[in-house]
């Protein structure tokens, strides 16, 4: 029997302060963006980036941290493991994580800058990532804190972290002790680009260690090579408990035990930015789910957090997401 | 007569990144808070309040630059003078206004942090701000870019500048060198305590430089100690070549060579954050102003920048205020 858990989900990812601001079609292919992707990009490119970008809004990101920050929301009791500087990046992290309520596990990398996510968000909404890493790709050379890992009824890891070879030795290490404590996995793709870069390694790990995997059609139809979305929900459903499989205005079906369950997408008046919104869809399944709910309930709550995400600019709610789910009830 | 103009408006102020979070009024009570005021705060309470305070988005601010960027945005030619530090906070600061098309001449502070302000905005809009200067504060320790002011049809000073005696320094020679070169100067007052403690030094300037005058109710009641806004307006009248005086959700009105012009406010489907509406308020006026428009066409022009801005956290234009100034003509 597995020991009652202090933490509904523990979160593992990158932190990463988003830098977000509005720019035109016209400027991702000018600067040889894929619309709608993250690439990872250096210091110098970072610099010159940012130099031509319109004025922004800063505001603490990180895919993962988002999530846990969503179940925090939502009246869960959730952690984050990640790795910041000692710099105002990191305190502004830091300080939006501690104050959503979420138990920050921060390492501190000295003679780093805390990683940043440029973001720009074109006139459909959706958003292009460019993410310079910094003190977040170093998560792997901290020690891990193995005690908080067996104390979270779930691990969420993120495939972002897929980036370095120290921080994937880190996601493996993190998912085994989870696993030996009796804990489950859960897993997002991140990113079409990650998965296809990584599809041997992150196969591996779905197979050896992961309960519940979230990802969308590109990344899932990336992963098993296929073009069809029905064909990859029939392979996630082989090698995962749960499957959360997310299709954007077109809802998401999760495929659990050999059943396959569609949830519509929550209607949204206005759709101004996308960036949060499948880390604010996990954060709702995982909140329902481990609350005991079912997987449809799970699956509704999903919709509603990230139908509250892309309703705004920036990654993280601005109301409560326990209110809404209250005022849902 | 006048030599022409490179800049319309250079504006001088201390350079601010916001810091901003919602807050209940329970909060602002519980913290010794005035409602809608300015207070100044010191590094370790600057700390403080920062732990206590909700997630919080970061964008740059500062009166005086939020008027410049309006001026920008709204087509005009606009210059900032400030100083910062040679940190994060100041690379932000410095990147906003550039990438709004301010010219932006801004020393950096040694052994300083830039300057940034809490803000928590109540659930009825109001801002109440909490600033930490830091290198803001050293602005009057810089050597003034006298070339520049001769170079601006109108300097345009914020109050708040008021805070420190090398400031003070700094604000009354930048007014002579715009006197003596035959331009304009305009005045915010920026904050009823501010007035309060500073009135009869305003009141100085004011009579000796100043041509175009910017205060809300609050304010210009403070400045002439009276409880009747028709009394501060005729008081103004008589100061100023041109006051504009506004009223929040009652309009403005201005006051110039005997006449008195009434503006009322651009209706607003939903009020979410107050900050910066005096602000644009300003650069609204002193676009129309400089431009050639009429007192009342520079008064609409300044009702429909503030609309822009308080319908959205954040002190800054959201679109191009150009573009909403042609869909209205």
């Amino acid at each position: 029997m597995t020991a009652s858990a202090r933490y509904d989900v523990l979160a593992l990812g990158h932190a990463i302060v988003d830098v977000i601001a509005h720019a035109e079609d016209a400027f991702l292919a000018e600067q040889g963006m894929t619309k709608g992707g993250m690439q990872l990009i250096d210091t110098g490119r970072a610099r010159d980036l940012y130099d031509r970008m319109e004025p922004a809004i800063e505001v603490s990101g990180g895919s993962a941290a988002n999530t846990a920050v969503g179940i925090a929301s939502l009246g869960g009791q959730a952690a984050f493991v990640g790795c910041v500087a000692d710099d105002e990046l990191g305190r502004v992290f830091s300080h939006d994580l501690i104050a959503s309520g979420v138990q920050a596990n921060l390492a501190t990398a000295p003679d780093a800058a805390t990683g940043r996510c440029l973001i720009l968000v074109t006139p459909d909404a959706e958003r292009t990532m460019n993410t310079y890493l910094g003190a977040a790709s170093l998560l792997g050379e901290q020690p891990l804190n193995e005690a908080l890992i067996r104390d979270a009824s779930i691990l969420y890891l993120e495939g972002y972290l897929f980036s370095s070879p120290s921080n994937i030795a880190a996601l493996r290490q993190a998912a085994e002790i989870a696993k030996q404590a009796g804990r489950q996995v859960a897993l997002s793709l991140s990113d079409r680009f990650c998965v296809e870069a990584q599809r041997a390694a992150l196969k591996d790990l779905i197979r050896q260690s992961v309960d519940i995997l979230f990802a969308n059609e590109p990344e899932i139809t990336a992963l098993y090579e296929t073009g069809s979305f029905d064909d990859a929900v029939l392979h996630a459903g082989q090698h995962v408990a749960i499957a959360c499989l997310t299709r954007g205005a077109g809802g998401s079906v999760i495929k659990a035990n050999g059943t396959l369950i569609r949830i519509p997408a929550a209607s949204v008046e206005r759709v101004v930015d996308t960036t949060g919104a499948g880390d604010l869809y996990a954060a709702g399944f995982l909140y329902g789910y481990t609350q005991g709910m079912t997987l449809q309930q799970s699956g509704e709550v999903a919709a509603l957090a990230a139908r509250e995400i892309i309703g705004h600019v920036g990654p993280r709610p601005e109301v409560k997401l326990s209110e809404l789910l209250a005022a849902l009830a």
